[in-house]
């Protein structure tokens, strides 16, 4: 059997195994990011021509291009339409990218931590993963510019709005402070930002991407965590010296995204009847999200330390005595409770124990307070384990 | 700017450019490979459940694994729905495999010609591309033999019916062969089989991989040439051993295909309302396949030679006297009149000159027989030309 050399840092999927774990009857699950089942708009689809049956555009459909470059120009970042790439979800954002960028050892630059299936992909390619510490208000800068000035990354990758998994939001300083030293040492810049709408609090600080003067750019959003996941549509705007790569890219990894799933979000991007249920969604998870803090500070004020999460759909949690949180699993599932350690989010998992990431949006709030203090009580005898 | 070292060997497609002016109005094409806009089944979306809108499986539907499953095993793939991986379309079957098998130099083993999109991603992983000259009834058996023995492809890659561009289908007697040869020498097999329903004469000979008894193998089909592919729905099914690699793959590169799509096909797959459509689709394409032999019978006999296909979508025409058809392209444009040359289905183009790739099931019946007689001015006039 002779794979190729990158199939042996193709690793099992620890959030698969906790997910499918997590799908067991009775599982209180805070292990998933998947959107709330009562919040799923109802859609229509009596309308759509059959004639979005045919093949399609490898860019996607010409309307929901303009559609798509309306909204971004409309948060500042500076595009046309023809800069807009309909991708099959995100995730392929991420994918296009590797292909793009990544050799064996080509060393790319991440938020510590960062997405999980993310680093999975660029490693998946052979990246030499540089990490920058994340801080409440984004990236150590000190430790940013000393990278910069030491490596010569092919790119950063930055998820600056309610970041999965740590719900950092970056403050409009360091958006600023980032912007400038990319333009600065020339890096190109991916900007992640599936969770931009969901916010809590009305704040809505412009893309880092439109604060760039020089550098090249991939900005990359979804309808999955405002509409449904279950289009797989999503969206990367670039800069025109990498649109055309970006496209032959993606055609040549699936021709073009479903014309179904494309037309149902032309449907609403941009209406009045998407604004309003983006309101219903934010109102809906910000109870859920008070509701998850009222527990954790019953819980788990004596075990961790956490920020309220202004936007997305996690609490990330930093242990007060560290220990390596993959060790948790087996005595947390069987308590029927499902979490996602935090370990697996940085490209040296050991070096860096101590973290859960909860997410709030998923679970009956009926069984909240129950799931939570069974996970507590999962940590603190663990820690007691460990003192003995 | 720093790209992937693949990048240098991302192709301007020229199937994009010609399909682009194709596009034009007025031009008659015989370029692309189009289902037929009449007979793009009218579909119903009025009891699809909401719930398809949230995130899915990496693998798929289970509903549609199961229906997609007992298809192969009716045609002699011995498979369980748990070896069948939905895919966005057949070309991410490509693209995984890909993933799954190239580094850069890596051998593997196609027909010549081959699928253009497949040898655009297998060479974008870097590929050595070796070759087995395609015969009227499949690839030449002592060429095959010859190229086992000296080299150990990764895989081989290869279209027994109604092959894309040539249309060749394998005989019996070639599919046992080939098969013989795959085990004796235990070289992967992956078989894709996009026009295996488009048959014009009733034959059905079961998939290569049905008569593998050691060697690993992929099958792969899909929705888009017999139900709609807008969807952008495939399948791909692997023996036990490379199922885990390719579903890690998957899930890396999308997450999962599309639940509408993939719920749609599930309407139809293993149907009698599909079964009936299938018969619709042969007897209208047969059709415009006779009228279309008639027109090159008119127009072509002088110039060119060629099989009739017992089905798919395709002629292949081969010049008697060769030249290089891609210099046509910008006379026939002219004369609004669209092909595909054969020199890009060739990983050494240069070295194959004198094929042209003509659709006969998109074009408007009434402009086929102008279409044709402007071709063949185009063809007659170059070779004038060269001979002058």
């Amino acid at each position: 059997m002779a794979f190729s050399e990158r199939v042996s840092r193709l690793k099992s999927s620890l959030i698969r195994e906790i997910l499918a774990a997590a799908q067991r009857p009775g599982v209180m699950s805070f292990a998933g990011g998947l959107p709330a089942e009562a919040m799923l708009p109802k859609v229509e689809w009596t309308d759509m021509p059959l004639s979005v049956g045919q093949y399609g555009m490898s860019e996607g459909e010409p309307a929901l291009r303009e559609a798509l470059a309306a909204e971004a120009r409309a948060l500042g970042v500076p595009c046309e339409a023809s800069q807009v790439l309909v991708v099959s979800g995100s995730q392929q954002t991420l994918d296009l990218a590797a292909k793009l960028y990544i050799d064996k050892d080509t060393e790319i630059l991440l938020e510590a931590p960062t997405y999980l299936a993310a680093l999975q992909i660029f490693q998946l390619f052979g990246a030499n993963c540089i990490t920058v510490p994340q801080e409440a208000d984004g990236p150590n800068l000190v430790q940013l510019r000393s990278r910069l000035e030491k490596h010569k990354p092919a790119f950063i990758y930055l998820i600056p709005t309610f970041q999965n998994p740590s719900a950092v939001r970056y403050s409009e300083a360091k958006r600023d402070a980032v912007a400038a030293l990319l333009d600065e040492f020339g890096v190109t810049l991916i900007e992640d930002e599936p969770y931009r709408e969901l916010t809590f609090d009305g704040g809505s600080a412009t893309p880092i991407v439109s604060r760039l003067n020089k550098a090249s750019w991939i900005y990359t959003g979804t309808v999955s965590k405002t509409l449904l996941p279950g289009l797989r549509v999503g969206y990367l705007i670039a800069s025109p010296d990498l649109f055309p790569h970006l496209l032959r890219l993606k055609q040549s990894a699936d021709l073009h995204t479903n014309r179904i799933g494309q037309w149902q979000a032309l449907q609403w991007i941009g209406t009045e009847k998407y604004q309003q249920h983006l309101g219903e969604l934010r109102d809906f998870y910000r109870v859920r999200r008070d509701a998850f803090q009222s527990g954790l500070e019953m819980h788990f004020s004596d075990l961790a330390e956490w920020n309220v999460p202004q936007g997305g759909l996690f609490f990330w949690l930093t242990l007060k005595q560290p220990l390596d949180t993959r060790t948790l699993l087996k005595a947390a599932l069987a308590a029927d409770v499902a979490f996602m350690p935090g370990e697996p989010f940085f490209p040296e998992p050991d070096k860096n124990p101590g973290h859960l990431r909860l997410n709030f949006s998923h679970i009956d709030p009926a069984r909240l307070d129950e799931g939570l203090k069974r996970l507590a009580t999962v940590v603190r005898q663990a820690q007691a384990a460990e003192a003995a």
